[in-house]
């Protein structure tokens, strides 16, 4: 849920298994009134969650967003997907900023990353 | 690992669990090279493959990529990534086309979808 300015330049790390991803892929409406500040509100909460590891987010102007968030475990994002201010946003999506989304929770088994020397 | 244009409006289905997800996130390089043309190949290379789902792209003009790919079990998941021209593809995205990129492999626990009415 990074926004644009917000995104970092670098990959969130590969983390030692196991550990929880949840993949957010969505396309938007033209209504994305209050979107900005409401997303900047919740990466404020959940930087605070304990258990909650990172986020990336890359945007296809035009198309599509994939967020991808990474917690310790499962509670961790239980807790997450139940916050109060999580879920009214999560309503507010439905009802204005989001065509259509897909989320997929899965639990990573392995990972690696690379960095150009 | 679809182009742009190529790029579906909505997101890949959620499937029913479990099934696994690849997160390939990347930063590129100046150099690339070859690199649509590699991407197409083994975007039709892949398509092919049996316990293959779908994939789904997203790209912040010079910021991350994520690609997320999504496979019925394991085998198929070890079937791709050991694949003769995926490996020479990986093989040459490290040495050209990726500044640095992260991998995560996982087993989707639960998944849902919305569309808008």
């Amino acid at each position: 849920m990074s926004s644009h300015s917000e995104a970092p330049v670098t990959p969130v790390a590969a983390f030692e298994p196991p550990y929880y991803v949840a993949v957010f892929t969505t396309v938007r409406t033209q209504n994305q009134n209050d979107f900005s500040v409401t997303n900047a509100r919740l990466e404020d909460l959940v930087k605070d969650l304990p258990g909650y590891l990172g986020m990336d987010h890359a945007q296809t102007p035009g198309g599509l967003g994939i967020t991808v968030s990474y917690f310790r475990d499962a509670d961790a994002l239980t807790e997450w997907r139940t916050n109060v201010e999580h879920r009214s946003a999560q309503e507010r999506g439905r009802a204005e900023w989001y065509q259509c989304y897909t989320l997929h929770v899965a639990k990573v088994e392995r990972s690696h990353g690379f960095t150009r020397a």
